[in-house]
């Protein structure tokens, strides 16, 4: 059984990504990420400044732009719009979730499509969709990158995905069955009755649910890829935090009967900065004109 | 066993559509359609003209852009943007295939959001696939209303499409999927190879791989509901034109096991002009301001 490291897969990544990043320096064109946060939620705080440690340490400038919790939809919509006519600024990422008063969807869609480093604007979906990608989106991304790291292949493979979130499930549902990928995909939800049936007949299995230990042991085919997408505060008093960090698959079980199965934490969760950086990168190209 | 008409439920939809239109009429508003076609295919001109002939009946004002089989793609995408500007026309089309040497998808890609009736554009897919469509592609649209004209349920069901295409197979697979419609959907294509298990367990089985017959009884579960979207002709010597056409399902033998099927010709293939009406009229709402 091989547990999948993020770690591993990022850190390879991340060095690449800064060789990258100093070619284009010596060129003399700087990587400029600007990342806008609106109020001062803790967990899009701690989100925000990994995103921007990770690109200082690359060689990417960074930008933070915050806002007030109280702040107007247009406000924010006028700020994307001053970094999408800023040709110094390469990509634009809007740390969600926003206050729950905007239309997020709508404020998401401002980003210009060559600056949407996130790929969660409805013109990066679109050319994902029709098998033409530009920004993917960082997790399902991150996903692929893993798989390809450890040597598992897709094509012709059964892979159930369960959930179909725009952020990781249904984009990655996409991904998998394109060309060059080739997968057979099932799309699970909340809403498929026979979720055990489908899952067991995986032999790449994503749970990407946000419910702690989702997937357990009979849920999963011997041998399976297991991918775990979950990243879930459970209350245990005996740790000093108050809490453990479980992902959706009920790893001590699954993993003896696994092929390969990826941790939480220390799996998929850490891919998801190193490939914003890659995207940034890819942003830097696409603008380089 | 339903044999589910696409002439009734095109009919119907022609119906109701034509007194929407008369109503945008009555108001002063003349909805407009207008079709670009490259070069003289006669399967083209044929769709064409069906789709012209159906606008005229329901009170659709068309305008042919018709250009000749050598003209530059950048004259094609003039044309397009003429139209994109001109605000009398409501819905722009793009007839497909174009010459070989064209990059199709940036020639469609041209068309503006709130005009793209054919709803191929990667912005119409983004949409789609974030779970906002605005225009549906057509056949797919179709197919989702024969099943609820025959009170054929989705929610909870199996749901196997067999082809990824960006026209058919993959927005109905994303379709089919979303909240409302919440099948749990497997997409199959050409590098599956274990179909048979897969459509066999379909409580819905849509083919749409552009094959004769592909589909055989014993890849149909008893009691399923069959889409048929293939319209393919074999060489047949008895008939006048020297083929008859048949669907990408084995009609005769299938039939009798299938809870609901669509039948070719007759079927899915009928929606699909209809549907267009449809979006036309949905796009003359979009511009209404």
């Amino acid at each position: 059984m091989i547990v999948m490291s993020g770690a591993e897969v990022a850190a390879k990544l991340e060095a690449e990504l800064k060789v990258e990043a100093q070619a284009w320096r010596a060129q003399g064109r700087v990587a400029t990420l600007a990342a806008v946060q609106v109020g001062d939620d803790p967990a899009s705080s701690s989100y925000v400044r990994s995103k921007l440690k990770m690109a200082e340490r690359i060689g990417i400038i960074t930008r933070g732009v915050h806002l007030p919790a109280d702040v107007e939809q247009a406000r924010v919509e006028a700020e994307i719009q001053r970094l999408n006519e800023d040709p110094s600024v390469h990509g634009i990422l809007c740390q969600l979730p926003l206050p729950g008063r905007m239309d997020a969807r709508a404020v998401t869609n401002r980003i210009a499509p060559q600056k949407d480093v996130d790929g969660l604007t409805a013109a990066s979906a679109g050319l994902l969709a029709q098998g033409t990608p530009s920004f993917v989106p960082c997790t399902p991304a991150g996903i692929l990158l893993m798989l390809t790291h450890y040597g598992i292949r897709t094509a012709g493979r059964t892979a159930v995905v369960i959930g179909r979130s725009n952020i990781v499930g249904r984009p990655l549902s996409i991904l998998l069955s394109l060309p060059g990928w080739d997968a057979t995909v099932v799309l699970c939800h909340s809403r498929t009755p026979d979720l055990k049936e489908h899952a067991r007949r995986a032999e790449i299995l994503v749970a990407a649910v946000g419910k702690p230990e989702f997937v357990t042991a009979d849920m999963v085919r011997e041998g399976a890829t297991v991918i775990d997408v979950g990243i879930n505060r459970v209350p245990d008093p005996a740790r000093p935090k108050g809490y453990r960090l479980c992902g959706d698959v009920d790893y001590a079980r699954v993993a003896p009967h696994c092929g390969a199965i990826t941790p939480v934490p220390g799996g998929v969760g850490l891919m998801t900065v190193a490939v914003l950086m890659q995207n940034t990168l890819h942003a830097v190209r696409l603008q380089q004109g």
